[in-house]
Parts: C-alpha cells; sequence; structure tokens
C-alpha cells in the first residue's frame, strides 16, 4: 500500500525563520530547503514526504489528527510548543503510526525550561543537537521501522 | 427572556476524536452523538444548547468572550488546555454566567501533570470521570441553578 | 437481586455540622435534609440508600469495609479525610462496587492543602463544588452505571 | 451569662503520659495534676474549666463540636495531631469562641515535620515552648478577652 | 529612513476586553480608546505606532516575525501568554529591535502562577501595574533609545 | 520475669481484610490464620504474643501505651497509618522495649506516598517485602534480642 | 542579685508605628504606652525591665550581645527581621538568658514567607497572636522562671 | 496643599557607585547626576523631589517611615534588599503614598535569586531595565496619578 | 538441581571495616566472622552461600550478572551505593532470583540522604536495622521461598 | 590524517547482557553483534571503529581520558551512568572531538530518575530509543561531520 | 606602590564574641588577639592589613565600597551575612581585588540554611573549618597572588 | 612516631589530565608537578607526603581504608566524586585523621549540581577556589594541627 509508505514532516513555531536569523548559530539553510532535501532524501530510500510549518498550535493538531489516514510516520521538531504543548502530546498519542522528535540543537545544554519534552511521552524516539541532519537520520530511522513490519 | 437559558458547550483539543480512537478505552460514541444527545437533554430541561469544538486555543477564547452576551452558561472540557491555558482562565473569569468543567476520566488518577486545573479556578464545579454522561449531569447542575434565580 | 441496587451515603468530620454553621456559606439545609433528599430520590431511580456520618476515620473505615457484602456503590463526601487518609483510600480500593467522591464546595479554589485527594486515588468519578445537588447526581451517575451492567 | 466564661481544655494523643514518660525531659508534673491546677486557676479568674484528653481525631472533634454550645473558649494541645489533622481545623473554624494553641515543648526546634501546624489555621493564637505554665498563660488570655466583651 | 521610527504594539488574549469587564477594576476604557492615545502619543515624539490584538499565539508569533522587516521596537502585553508561552519567547528573541512588556496591573501581587514572565527573558525592559499609562511610558523609553542610537 | 518475653503484636487499617481481597496478591492466609500462626511460633521461641488489630489510630494509640507496663517488644504493621501518623510515631516513642516494623508488601516499590514511614523513626528495625513470613522472622528478632539482654 | 531579674525588652524594625498605623488592625495602643505598661507590670513581679526599638537589624545585635553581662532574660519582637535574620539569631545563642519571642499578630495565619521563625531556634519559647498581652504574658513566664532558679 | 507634590527618591545599597564601576555596563553617569537631574524633572512636572542613598536597611525603613508625614509619593531601587527585606515591605505597606519600584537592569536576566522582589509586594508598579530613564519615567507616573486626585 | 539453592552473599564499599571501626556503634563482629556465620547457617537450612565484598561498584555489578547463570538468590547490602548506583539496580533487574536487600542500621533514621533506595526498586524484600541477624532472616526468607517453588 | 577518522564506541554497565535478558524488549541481538555491525558500517563510511564495554565507571573514564590522543569521535551508551556519572561528564568535557550519545529506549517514558543526564552536558547531539540503529545514526552523523571539517 | 599590598580585614556580626562564649567550642582566643596575628603575620609576608569588624551590615557595605581606592584584597568572614546578604554580593563584586572568604568552623556540617553562601559568587576562593588559622592562609595566598601580578 | 606525621594526598577522576587540557583555565602545571612539589613542602613543614590519582571511586575507598593504619592526615581533592559519592564519605568518616578537602576551582560559582558536597560531611575543613596553592595551605593546616595534638 501506498500510503503506508508516506511521511509527513511537522516543524513547529520560529522554525519558519531558519536561515534568516543568527545564522552565525543556525547555519544559513533555510527551512525551504531542508524541506526540499528532506523530500529528495525520502524518495532515496522508497518514502514520500510531505513538509508542513506552523506556529499555531491548534493547526498542529489538526494535521496530526488528519495524518492518522494518510500517513505512516511523522518527524516532528515541535520548537518551544516541545515544552508546552500537552494538546501536542494528546493528538501524538491518538495517532498509531511512527513518531520521532527532531530538535536541532542540544535542548539539555540549554535553559532548564527546555530540558523537559511533553512530546517525548508520544514519540517513539529522539534525535537531539545534530542540525539539519537529523531529519535525515529520522527519514532513516523510519525506512528501516516500514521494512521490518 | 429566552437568552438567559442558553447553554454553551465547548469541547477542547482532540476531543474531536472521541468514538474514533482507542474505542475500549474511550468508548464508540462519537463527540457528534454526544452532542446531540446533549441537546436533546437540554430541550427536556427548558435548555437550548449549542455545541462547539476546537482544537485551537485562541478560538475557544474568542467563543467564551462572545458568549458573554449570548449564554447563561458554559459547559466546557478543556482537554489538554485544562493543564497549560491561563488564557483560558481568564476568558472564563471574564464571563459572568455559570461554568461546569467536565472531564470524562479521572484526570487524578493520570500523569501527575494532569492533575492541576487552571480552568477550576474559574469554575462553579467539576464533574469528573463519569464518562459522557457527566455532560448530562451538567446540564442538570445548570437548569436546577437558572431556575433558582 | 435486591441487594445490587443498594448505596451508601457516607459524610465524613464535620459535615454533621451543615446548615447550622456559617449558613451564609453553606445554606441551610442541615445533614439530615440531605440525606432524607437523597434517600427520596434513590427511591425514585430504583435504588435504595443508606445514611451514615461520623467524625472518626476508623468508623468510616470500618463502614466501607462491611460494604463489601452489602452495597452495590458508596458516595462518600470525606471532608477534610479527602486529603489525610490513606487509609480510606485502602478501604475503598478493597471495595470493588462503584465509588463517587463528593465535594459541596470547590475544592480547587480553597487553600492549597485541599487541591490533593487521597480518595480520588480510588474513586470511579468526582462531583466538585455543585453544593447539595452533588449527591443527587452522584445518584444518578451511579443509577446509570448499575443498569448498564 | 454564665456559660458565656466557661472553658474547655482538650489534650491530644499521648499527653496522657505526661509525667510518666521521660521525666527528666517532660518533668513529673502528671496531665492530672496540671487539669487540677488548671481548674484552680482558671476558678481565681473567674472562668470555669472543663477538661478532656483523647488518643482519638475523631472523638476531638466530636468535642470540639459539642463545645459550640457551651464553651467560651478552647484551650488545645493538639500533640501530633497538630500536624496532620485537617478534620481538627475544620472543626475549630466551626467554633466561634476563642482558640489558644498550647505546646509544651518548642516544636520549631525539633524535627520538620512538627514546624508546621493546622490548627494555626483556625488559632487566635499560641504559646509554645513554655512547658506546662503554658496553660496558666492561655487562661489569663482568655480572662482578659472574655473581660474585654 | 522613516521605518526605523516605527512601533507595533501587541496586545494578547482578553485585552480585548477592556473596559467591558469589571470597570471598577480595569477602569472603563476601552483596547480601542487606548490604541487610538497610543498612535496619537507616538506622533507626538515622531513615531508611528500600529496597534494589533489578537487571542491567538500563533498569531502573535507571525506578527512578531514579520515585524522584524517592518518595525525598530515591540510594545508587548502579553497578558496571559506571559506565563505560559515560549514560542512568544522565541520569536521575541529573534526580533531585533527593543522590545518593552507591559502589564496593566502588578502581577507581583497577583496569585503565585502569575510571577513568572518568559517574555521577560527577551524584553529591553517591563513596566508593571501603572494601568495604561504604562503604554505611554513604554513609548517615551523607545523614543529615547532610538533617538539615541 | 514473664512478662519480658511477651510480645504485642499490632496490625493498623484494613488489615483485617488479608486473605479475603484480592487473594492473587495478597495472598489467601487470612490475619486469623497469621495470628495464630504467630503465637504458635512465638511458644517455640520462648515467648508470648498478644495479636490485636484496629482500623482506628486512636485505638492502636492506646494500645501502645497500655503496652508499656505488658509487653517487652512490639511487631507492628501500622498498614496505612505508616505513613500519615505522629500520634504513632510519639505512641512507639513513649515505649521503651523492641519496636519492629513490618510491611506485606516491598512499600518502596508503589506509589510514591508510601515510600515515607513516621514508624521508622521509633522503630528498632524493619522486615519489608517478605509477605506474612516477615511476622516469623520479626519474632525471631525480638526473641534474639530478649536472650541477649 | 539585682541584675538577675533584669528584663530586656527588645522591639524590631517598624514596630515603632504601633498605635499610628492601620489602628482598626493593630489597636490603637502606642509601643511607648506599651513599653510604659510592661516597666508597670514587671515592678508587680519583681522584675526590672528596659525597653528598646530599633529598625537596624546591626543595633539589636549590638544590645543583645551587651545583654549578656546585665539581663536574665530578653523578651524580643523581632518584626520583620523574624523570617531573614541568622544574626540576631546568632547572637540569640550567645545569650546565655531566657529568651522569649513574641508576635502580636499571628503569623502563621499571614503569607507563607512570614511562617517561618530563625529566632524561634533561639528562643526559649513564643507567644504568638495575642497582641499586646503578649508582652505580659512573657514576663510572668520569666517571673516564673526566674523565682525557680 | 504643597506638601502633597513632594516625592522621595530613594537608592538602597551600592547604588551610589553608580557611574564609577564597570561604566561599560551601567553607563558613566553618577548617581548625583541621575539625582539632579530628577529634581530638574521633578519641577518640570510641578513637583518637588528630595533624594537620598543607604547602604543600611534601617536608615532606609527610618526614612520610609517618617515620610508618611512629608512625602505623597516614593520611587524606590532598592538595590539588593529588593530581594532581601521584609523589613522595608512592612514600612512600605505603612505607607500610604504612592511607591515605585525601579531596576536599571532587566533583574527577571540576572541570578535566579534576583527574580523575587518582597518591595513589588508593596509597590503601586515597576519600572524594570529601562536604565536611568525609569527614575524619569516614574517621575511621570507619579505625576499623573497626583493630579488625578 | 543443586545450583537452585545457591546464594551469593554482596556487601558493599566499607562493609569490610566491621567490628574494626566504631565497635561501639557497629559491634565487635568483623565481617568474616558474619560471612562464616552466614555459611553455617546456610548449611543448615540446605543452602549453599557464597559471600564476596567490593568496594568497587562496578566489581559488584560484574558478579551479579554472572550470578544470573550460578546462583538462586541474593542477599546484598549494598552500603553507600543503596542510594548512588543505578547500575546496581539495572543489574539486579536483569537477575531473575530472589533479591534480599540487607542494612545494618536502620537507615531512615539516619541523614535523609540515606533514605531513598535505588536497590529497593530491584528487590523482592529488605531486612533494616537488626544489625547482623539481618543476614541470618534473610537466608530464612530464601531458604521458605526455594521450598515453595 | 588516519587516526582522524577513527571513532571509539563506548557501551555502560549492563549493556554487555543485550540479546540474554528479556529479550522481548531489548530483542535478541547481543551486544558482540551490534558492535561488528557497527565496524562494518564504519568500514563503508571511510571510518574506523573500536568497541569497547565495561561496567566500571573509572574504566570508562580512563578509556575517554586515553582517546584523547587517538579518537575523532566517541559514540557512547552510558546506560546506569547517564543519569549519576558527573566523574564521565568531566572526562568528555576534556576530550576535543565529536560526542554522540545514545540510548536504545527512549528514556524520557521510563523512570523520572532516568529523564536527566550528566552526560547530554558534554555531548554534541543524543539519538534516543530508536535501538541498536541509533549506533548507525551516530556513525552517520559523526561520517558527515568529519567530512565537513 | 605601597597601597597595591593592603589587606582589609573584615569580620561580620557576632564575631567580636569570639573567645568569651562557648570558649570548649570556639577556642579562647578573642577576636583583637587573632587580629594582632594577623597583622605580625601580614608584615612578615611583606603585606599590611587592616583588621576591623561590625555587626552591622550597612557598615560592611561602607567598608567595602571605600576599600576600592585603599585595598588589594579583602578577607572576609561574613558570619551569618554569609547566607543572607545580596547586599555584601553586590558590595564584593564592584570591587576589583582578590577577595577570600573565611569561615571558622565547617559550615557544611550545621543547618541546611548555613550551607548556601551569596559571598562565596563574589570571592576568589574559600578557607573553611580551620578555626584562626584560616586567616593565615588566607594572607598566605594572598601574598603569592600579588606576588604573580 | 613517624608514621603520625605521614600524609596522604588523593586526587579523585580527571585531575590527571591537569596542565595538559585548558591550560588558559587550570594553568599549565601538571599533577605531576604539583604532587612533587608537595613532597617538597611536606618535607620542610616535617612532614612525609605520598601522592595518589584514580579515576576509581573503589580504588579512592580501598586506599583511604588502607590509610588508617599508616597515615595521619588525608588531603583529598575527590574531583567529580565530591558530588556523588556516599562510598567516599563513609570511608573518610571512618578515618581517624585529619581529613582536608580541595579543590582547584570555587565550585560555588559552577553549576548548581557541583555545589553540594558528600565529603564535606566528613572533612575536618577545606580550601576553595585557591589553585594548586590550595594543596599548599592544606600542608600547612595539617602541620599545625599535628603539632598541636
Amino acid at each position: 500500500m501506498t500510503q503506508s509508505r508516506s511521511v509527513l514532516l511537522l516543524n513547529g513555531p520560529n522554525l519558519n525563520l531558519l536561515g534568516t536569523r543568527q545564522p552565525e548559530v543556525y547555519g544559513s539553510t533555510t527551512l525551504a530547503e531542508i524541506e526540499a532535501r528532506c523530500i529528495e532524501q525520502a524518495k532515496g530510500l522508497g518514502l514520500t514526504l510531505e513538509a508542513r510549518q506552523s506556529n499555531h498550535e491548534g493547526e498542529l493538531v489538526d494535521w496530526i489528527q488528519a495524518a492518522r489516514q494518510q500517513f505512516a510516520a511523522i518527524i516532528i521538531n515541535p520548537g518551544a510548543f516541545t515544552h508546552t504543548s500537552v494538546a501536542l502530546l494528546d493528538a501524538l498519542q491518538a495517532f498509531e503510526g511512527l513518531v520521532i522528535e527532531v530538535h536541532l540543537s542540544n535542548i539539555h545544554r540549554r535553559e532548564s525550561f527546555r530540558h523537559h519534552s511533553y512530546v517525548s511521552l508520544a514519540a517513539t524516539g529522539a534525535i537531539v543537537g545534530l542540525g539539519a541532519q537529523g531529519y535525515d537520520l529520522a527519514l532513516q530511522a523510519i525506512a528501516a521501522r516500514l521494512t521490518e513490519v
């Protein structure tokens, strides 16, 4: 079934600014470039990928709910919602596919309020601090698991 | 005045999934069915009821604000926003009618971050852990109070 | 079996003062009147109800233990023991019927030591802040559940 | 009115052991002797005093409730219940007369779980660490206040 | 450059109710009146001001992001989001202009959950408890700083 | 002296239910059977044993106080009072003989509020998680110590 | 020895305002009047009393140190320093006479930062919440103890 | 009445060092210059201003007490005493005029022990992180309020 | 199978000092003597016992891992590692036999950092505060359980 | 330089048990098989890999120190030491190459003491909850970074 | 420059009592003797030393501020202010010379409120628990550092 | 007795790296050089010194135990074990000679998990933040004390 190899890539608040703010910290790659590369990579792994970003918690919840019929896996970088959104947690817990959480920076080396993740409670696994490559590794993790099944 | 017997039923994030996820836990009744039954029940109690659901905190705040002119009472199951939304608390505190908080499951037997409710600080009362019947009981509590006044 | 529709109504410490202290806060209805109304209501729902009150934790534990053979459900307003009695919790956990916790006032809007309930850990559900009507609603919740089974 | 000068002296759990355990710490005066002296003292101040002791929280609650009709003031050394009994707090809050809390030893210099007093939340004042004289001073405080009124 | 003297005034959830709820507490001035006065004041200080309000966290984030190209300073009263929104913090940290946080009431004298502000971590300064005048003072602080540069 | 080899076995709230609730967890041995076995065992060790159970904290305190003249040692399974009763702690501290605390289950693997024991502060030692055999081992510990003296 | 019956009465910061602020709360008796009454009372008990007040922590420490040669007892109402001054605690611990701590209001019913007292760690006892009579009772406690020795 | 437009400007410990330490952080303006500018500004607003600084908590308390007869408002930068002085809080609570708290730097972005302010509990409002301009803005806030009355 | 009645006795850091330090506290029995007695006792119960001690966490982990093939039960007094070693916990959780934790002194009456035990999370039960006899009782508990199976 | 593409793979306590305990949870792959696969994978990426495991914290510290001269990167699964070893943290902080932390299971969904990682404070990034594939992904992250430089 | 080898020795509250209270604990050496010895020692190290003591926090702050022009180093035993004075911390942070903190007793083995030191945040180093010799060692540390520069 | 003037110098994990990592922070002196200097210094003070370093907690415990027969004093820089090792604490408590704790950097100005020291609970005193000179000062403290005895 084609659908079973579809991946939804979700980026949360402020990640649309990637490449345009503090390039010395976050690099100069834009979110559009990352998404394009992920689509490319997914293809190489026999997956299809759809990428979306939102600053709105409710919109992300809507998308995760709708994903239940359509996607086999979600890669999510919840940005600031990582630490505050029980609603995302609940939506992800209702999603039966794979969930891989990605953070560009090592959140455990930042302010203490960034050390706790609600999303982790619903995630299969997490890739933290490895920059944009984190998305690629998440895709590989998904490819391997979808093949296994 | 007709308006003084109008009730607004609000359901928060992910409650639109009722009946479609983990039916063995949450039962197979959908939110639409619950809302229909509430409308029916309200009628029997001489009340009118309008039901809405949203995954967007801001939309719920908008609705509560608008309710100030229109509704005598609000029944709210804030879902995940129970534990995180000071904005809902503030909106409800500006609402002068009755506020009954409903939770389908007993939140005090779940993870510790679900034990605290901001919404309780603005609620007249709460009905917890009694499933969809909680909405019916909330309607009765409202009917009794509106009659008293 | 008749017994399976018997309900035990338990009120904890100081609830025998209802109606006689701070009537402007707690209303002028006495506990005797509440109990009488509950017995009446129960009858209307095809239930029988026996009402008891005690200021003694041990006596409440004794009654809950004895209820195991006799009652299908317990409605309990544990008063101050809500927050301090692990013994009540253990007794209720050994009771296999329904347990509905009732609080007249919204304990979540009072002093912080009243926000935690040991009894909730053993309760099916709770009705909080709806005054003496809370007992009526508890009876309905029980009636509905006993019918289902 | 005679009744308005009656004082109830309550001692909580283990205070009946006074004079018989660790006399080098607690002195060799027994509770009976203390009570006798208090009755004597009360007489000198134009008060009547009735003294009771119990190891049972429920019994103390019963007595405080009954005191509402009969006594103008309560002197209470709640012993271990100081730190654990919300039921005593609630009973004392329903009592409209004076409440003076007495502790023989300075509880703030003992284990940390003895630093907090629920009873203080309902007390007019407290006398701590002054041994059996604490009861005498409490009587004087009451005598002065009852005269004022 | 004209743009370098533009100020964005943002008000968060429930602030649109100003003047219409609890006028005895919050005064009878509406948000529209406040915004009009700010625009007037800004003009007097050689600034231009654009005013917006939203109950939606995501919308506020969108506006702050867009402000990066257009505005030299942001005055923000984040309302309830003060205490819960890491997303606003992140958006403001990506904004390179001045950020002045305004609260109408003295939040340090309210409930303890209102004492902490995520927004303060990204703010140049804050004006608290001085009512609607706080916005005027914020404008002056901005005018002084933009002149300095 | 005969008295110096007398042991008092105390069981706290809900332990009278042993063998009758959740036999798959707590085993099918009743408290009566355990007490009988302990009396038998004591005899074999040259001790006499008296066994009592109560759901009333005050009654347990009374018994411990009275034990001061009569018993050389107390074996106590305080049940739920383990975690809440400072009164039991005080009574045990006034008892000069041996005190062995017994818990049938390993309380450190249960809910966090069961990890703390007030009784431990007055106990010689504790035997935890070894089921009904814990009472036997406590008897042996006492026999060895009474012999030593 | 005359000196052995001398008492030092110390009042800490802001207590010099007694009688002049919020008379409806603190009464209309001034500190000067209280001190005069205490001197009178002391005389009746065969004691001499010297009264001082300071808003300066260092001055209170100086006085307590000097008291070591001169006074048999200190009555201290440390006001705000109760909760913040380890220096007062240390000075009082170096004083070998009696130390009675007095608070006019029941500090345990005020803000939580007023519940802890450093001074209690060095005090013989405390009298709390009994208004200006607290000083009189402290004098009696001292008179009784100095007589005993 | 002239007096009713008098303002007392108080600066706490170490603020006398302004302009002479870490000028790259705190600027090169001295406290004397700030005070002079404030006096000037006050004049322009129809106010008179008296400026004082002390490193002594007790001296600040003395001044605030004396201000009760003389000043309509206090502007206070309590420096380090912000976080430790309950005595200042009590003195300010006894002052019936306006109290504006000023901090040069944004204390919420510094060490965590600087996030809490006792003084805020007695302040009308606060201006934080806006440097020496904070004093000017405080004067304006006062001028506006004194005019209103 | 012979192996199924083999017991491994492990003692952690500093327990090799038994009998040689503070004999007035820990008694004068050496660890060698304790181990010899345990071997003797084991024999009497139809068990074989091998005794080891190490100050090295890693060595204890190695031994527990190796015990999986060889021993039916482990008696462990983890000494200081009780409170700090998650590695011991993990090793014990991988061991499928019985695990009895022994402490010579009552750790709940010592410093607060000694109240928590990681090892308890993997233990069948614990014997605390009964000195060297604790090992004997542990052997009996094991003997009884191995017989049952 | 050949050395600059050498990777050290370290596994901490109890990871040598992989494949032999709870295969239904941890899978049936042994550590030897994982290490072999990593060596293979490394070769494909132009890296060399050396694999070691220890249950001894000190030995892991020794190896990390020695790695400073020899290895360009460390992949470490610290097992239980993740949560308790500041020594590992310090050793890794002195290592100047890349550090990737790997956990087989999602530690954020396990007991709360497993949520905190000292090692994260010294790690470039982490891969959590993706089973043995985590090691492969870590190798790819390293390969990409070593190529970049 | 002569001035650059001047040292200021500051002792805080209650240290003037040294040698006169509890000589069995603090020794019989007075502060005057310690100061004399320090002056002597300083001479031997080519330093000059000025010694002062105060019970007044403000006076210590004044002295530290004035020291900025005059002294190359400060040795400070802040006594009770160690734990409570942010004002001392701020004054010391404005001092650019060396700061050595000295405590006569090991504060980490005393009450928990003595474990935290604000002064440590501004100190170069600390010498704790070595009695009066601590001052000598501090002088040597200073001598060595002033020579290095 | 010669032995009574022997000192054992122990350095914990990662201190063997001194001089080779971050020389700009920790200086370029190696541990070998520090140890050599200490041996020299000891000689000058009439002491003998033996120096050892280990990354293994167990080895440090072994050495401290063995030191009981051989050394009059221990100087220990426990490195990371300062904060995590109860085993070191217990070993040091069994050592009857002097124990001086040394830290090169001021641990109170580093991460909060470095503020607590288990070793301090067994130490005579501590020297913190004075670099390698801390060892010299510790030697002097020991020389003075050994002479006194």
